[in-house]
């Protein structure tokens, strides 16, 4: 597959000095909440309500109809990144999220401990969910014990209860190697070798069979299961991609991985709306692209606590003034899928899309602001999210003409 | 061509006990008469309406725009199969439309009766359209004339007027075979081993020569014009693909075929809206999908009938109350196209769609009711046929999410 588009895109980016701003209020979508409508009508929002009346409005679609995406994907999207051309392996994800400096010779993989009975059969997936604690100190006796093959270097991670990171880091490693968790118990980890032709696949089975030695004596963890096995991906480098100087205002380190992932450099890590709009205010004032992550409005929906989204909501209106002080030229609001508090999840459900920019047919907030439902009759439509910021691009100068 | 998106659809699927019911209203779709509206606003239907309210609303592209579908693309796409991909040869819908029970061996063909003259020339590619009975009669004489080639059985089934069905049945034949029919006069039939090395084709070749023979003293129907020869297709199957129970509920052959095409079992075969109504809240009790077809608003529509069409969404819309009984968890009802009255025919206009399921952003009937219109504005959107199933199937939490 080929990401049509995309490229069609970075081959008519040109440079200038406008600056764009990205806000993601993650999770930001809703669907109805018991005839009360959604979290976004619920709160009190006067300066998205004033920013809508000047804005473009629309929906975003992170994936496709009825697809709900992960927080990988739901950003490559938003970053003009075709979610289903662009794949992050489960391996590089858990990376991303402890914030590990992958390399591009690593192959990083989902580690799950797991217990296995005297027959070697699994008994239970997550070895009772062991603590972090716990995780550390059986980590640490694989680190001590390992003898790691010729030229590769194998290092761990804990990431949280029973769940690890594991990368391999040598040349010439491939990814192309199966998952060992059987997905169910009374059988043993499935063999990484079967259905490939991979060395490296050679090298994962040599490490496990050493895991399971050295981890003989436990009672809980005495064994690893392994999942996603992925290499650093060889994308196109956001800045040389768009012709932008791109910064990242994020807190959390997922979002901060994401980021990277394209290369696109962290300057700042705040987590409150205030301190995100601030930091992204002052971003802007060096870039030409500022992705600003505010998390907690994802958070409180996968909490399923609508008032606390809807407080969310409120903090980062009541700071927006802020980030509208540092006056971008475009400035895109929006979140990377919905988490509806009635789903305490991610969802399918289109994201409220407002692009304030120059060069717009009116605004469409008509005092009704920014909602799902306002926004589903905006000038912008209902747009797959990978088209957001070539959008905004346009409105800016910064995309040539196609053909003369 | 790939069916990127239903796969990745089937990828995600996941089974639950939740239940989708599916009401195809054929052809429900219509464009203004007279200034007087569409069948579906001229139409009295207090129980759509109200469903409407409650209900998110949408139109659905069954092809592409401006592209009427036959009935086997229309079902295709609203069973998630892109029907761009998914391409249903003429002859498996000829043994489709009268319920011949094809099998993976077989290669299916349309067959029109033609007359010759004594040169070969096709002088009358319809043979005067003979009637039904004298179709059954010529149709004897070839069965009882015919010396099958070693290894193939050759079956033939009367369809209507001139037209027929001829089935070859045997191992490793393919249907790589060119049309026969010259689709003028003056000029003799095809050569159907022309611009192929099909081996299908040879035989073919000489059972139509056969047929010349033993029909040398006809009058009218001396000679056959074969037309779109097909296997019948090694498609993914609907419980497979989407991990559902499936069930039809449908009256007309055409509409069992394309349901037992994609291995969905056809549980009851009830013509009447109040029939389809309780036959489908039954079949519910037992299944996770149920297809429902109403055949009547298509045939008035290509009847002409206006007055009949709307009579026929009048009678739907009374016995839906018997279907909501059963309390579906998702409700999608649509048409596979429209059928204006005023154009006699199929075609291109996307058609209205209401989809009742848990999770939506309120309801979008506003007290204006199910039609083009309306649907128009409602939160689905405009969105290809194929695109439904799956919505119907994230709503009731059917669909794991995209990446981590």
């Amino acid at each position: 597959m080929e990401d049509i588009y995309g490229n069609l895109i970075g081959s008519l980016a040109q440079p200038n000095d406008s600056r764009i701003c990205l806000l993601v209020m993650d999770g930001i979508g809703d669907c109805d909440n018991d005839g009360k409508g959604t979290a976004l009508q619920q709160a009190r929002t006067p300066n998205l309500d004033k920013l809508a009346d000047e804005s473009a409005l629309g929906l975003s679609v992170p994936i496709d109809t009825g697809i709900t995406p992960g927080s990988g994907p739901g950003h490559l999207g938003l970053f003009g990144y075709d979610p289903l051309v662009y794949k992050v392996g489960r391996g590089v994800l858990s990376a991303l999220g402890i914030e590990f400096a992958l390399t591009p010779r690593d192959v990083a993989c989902r580690l799950n401990f797991c217990t296995v009975d005297a027959d070697g059969n699994v008994t239970d997936r997550r070895a009772g969910r062991i603590g972090d604690d716990e995780n550390r100190r059986v980590l640490q006796r694989i680190r001590d014990g390992l003898e790691p093959p010729e030229g590769v270097e194998v290092l761990f991670e804990t990431v949280s209860e029973h769940r690890a990171l594991m990368v391999l880091r040598g040349d010439d490693l491939d990814d192309n190697i199966p998952d060992t968790d059987p997905q169910r118990t009374g059988v043993p980890p499935l063999d990484p070798t079967q259905e490939t032709d991979s060395p490296t696949a050679k090298i994962a089975q040599g490490i496990i069979e050493q895991v399971g030695r050295i981890l003989s004596d436990e009672k809980q963890a005495n064994m690893i299961l392994a999942r996603g096995f992925a290499k650093f991906p060889d994308w196109p480098r956001f800045p040389d991609r768009y012709q932008l100087k791109p910064a990242a205002v994020a807190g959390y380190p997922m979002y901060r991985g994401v980021a990277r992932l394209v290369g696109i450099d962290v300057v700042s890590q705040p987590t409150s709306a205030e301190d995100i709009c601030v930091e992204a205010g002052k971003a802007l004032a060096e870039h030409t692209f500022v992705f600003a992550h505010f998390k907690y409005t994802d958070k409180t929906g996968e909490d399923g606590d609508l008032p606390a989204k809807i407080q969310r909501i409120e903090e980062m209106d009541a700071a927006l003034p802020k980030l509208l002080a540092a006056k971008p030229d475009a400035l895109i609001i929006t979140g990377d899928h919905s988490t509806p508090p009635s789903l305490k999840a991610h969802s399918w459900h289109p994201v409220p899309v407002l692009l304030k920019a120059p060069s717009l047919r009116g605004g469409d907030g008509n005092g009704k602001g920014y909602d799902e439902v306002n926004c589903r009759f905006g000038q912008i439509g209902t747009v797959p999210a990978k088209q957001l910021l070539p959008l905004a691009m346009a409105h800016t100068g910064k995309l040539e003409k196609y053909g003369a």
